[in-house]
């Protein structure tokens, strides 16, 4: 039997990064199984202008640090040859995606809770230019 | 049973992509059990100059926009103590895979599609300053 | 029944880079199956200041290079509202984590070897500003 569901999330683009965890956590505690037993929960962002990690959720990370570093690897005002191509303005939406990547792999405990630290979330980051819906898909291993 | 198979594929180096979902997408296919029931498949590079990701597969993005945001975060003509001491040349090729990553995970769907969006394609991105024939390691999970 | 084992390491902290291989290698080669059958073992570091990836572990790249490129995309000396908030004097680690990722999948054979390159270690970067105590969470998948 494949255990797998999906998280749904609305964002606002702009590096906007959205707290998966309590999303996940309920689905996971529901889920057949995992009641009495712990395992790997595997998630994938479907899209190339969205990326998965692990950040402390808290309002000067959130609101700040991250975008001000994204910009130093792919400034938004940068030169594209993608924009160029397709007269987009998402060049550095899609470099910053594939530089964090759209996987991540938590362990769970029995019961569903992700072994992250106390200052660990799950995070979605919406690299995109503008509001999207986000699935992510989730499958249980292990 | 371990249902396990590699990939192999020529590259040319200096920040070359490579799609590789086609080449998956075909093995995955013909693998034992994938045709009834979905999962997981974890890919892993070999070595440490390459590295594993995904990225809408396009001239301006797989030709340009990579490299020129990789040359931001570890310039080539830097300054690395890894030349000085092998007598080498891809320092920056070391730093650039150890931050993007080696492995990448991503969920199919039974009859072997893997469940990307239509615009994002799993890549290879090879990093070092010569041609290379690089290895991807494929385990199905889940 | 559920293969997991922990791996605690110590650190000096400000980009330490520690090499998982022999510490996992040996837990793995005892744990339960592993004798016969190969695998994928997923691994979590606990935190928001760490991340793991893979580097050749050579003294040039581990004592410099990296740190320098990590110091291209959030500099110790930037201004971080997250050290703002909290009076703290990690903003830059906690970016830095979160773009590298806390999650390492890994193929091994069977007897437990991991299936890297000659030239390509399982590395802890620990990038917080003090000497810390980490915990690998490592999950036998597949």
């Amino acid at each position: 039997m494949l255990r797998r569901f999906t998280v749904e999330v609305e964002t606002q683009g702009n590096c906007a990064l959205v707290d998966l965890t309590p999303h996940i956590e309920r689905r996971l505690a529901d889920a057949p199984g995992v009641i009495d037993r712990g395992g790997v929960l595997h998630c994938f962002v479907v899209g190339s202008t969205a990326a998965l990690s692990t950040v402390e959720y808290e309002p000067g990370l959130v609101g700040h640090d991250i975008k001000a570093a994204l910009e130093r690897i792919a400034p938004e005002a940068g030169r594209y040859e993608h924009e160029a191509t397709w007269n987009d303005d998402n060049g550095h939406s899609h470099v910053r995606a594939a530089f964090i990547g759209p996987d991540l792999s938590i362990p769970y405990e029995a019961g569903g809770k992700l072994m992250c630290g106390r200052w660990q979330q799950v995070v979605l980051i919406d690299l995109d230019t503008r509001p999207r819906r986000r699935t992510v898909i989730c499958t249980i291993l292990g």
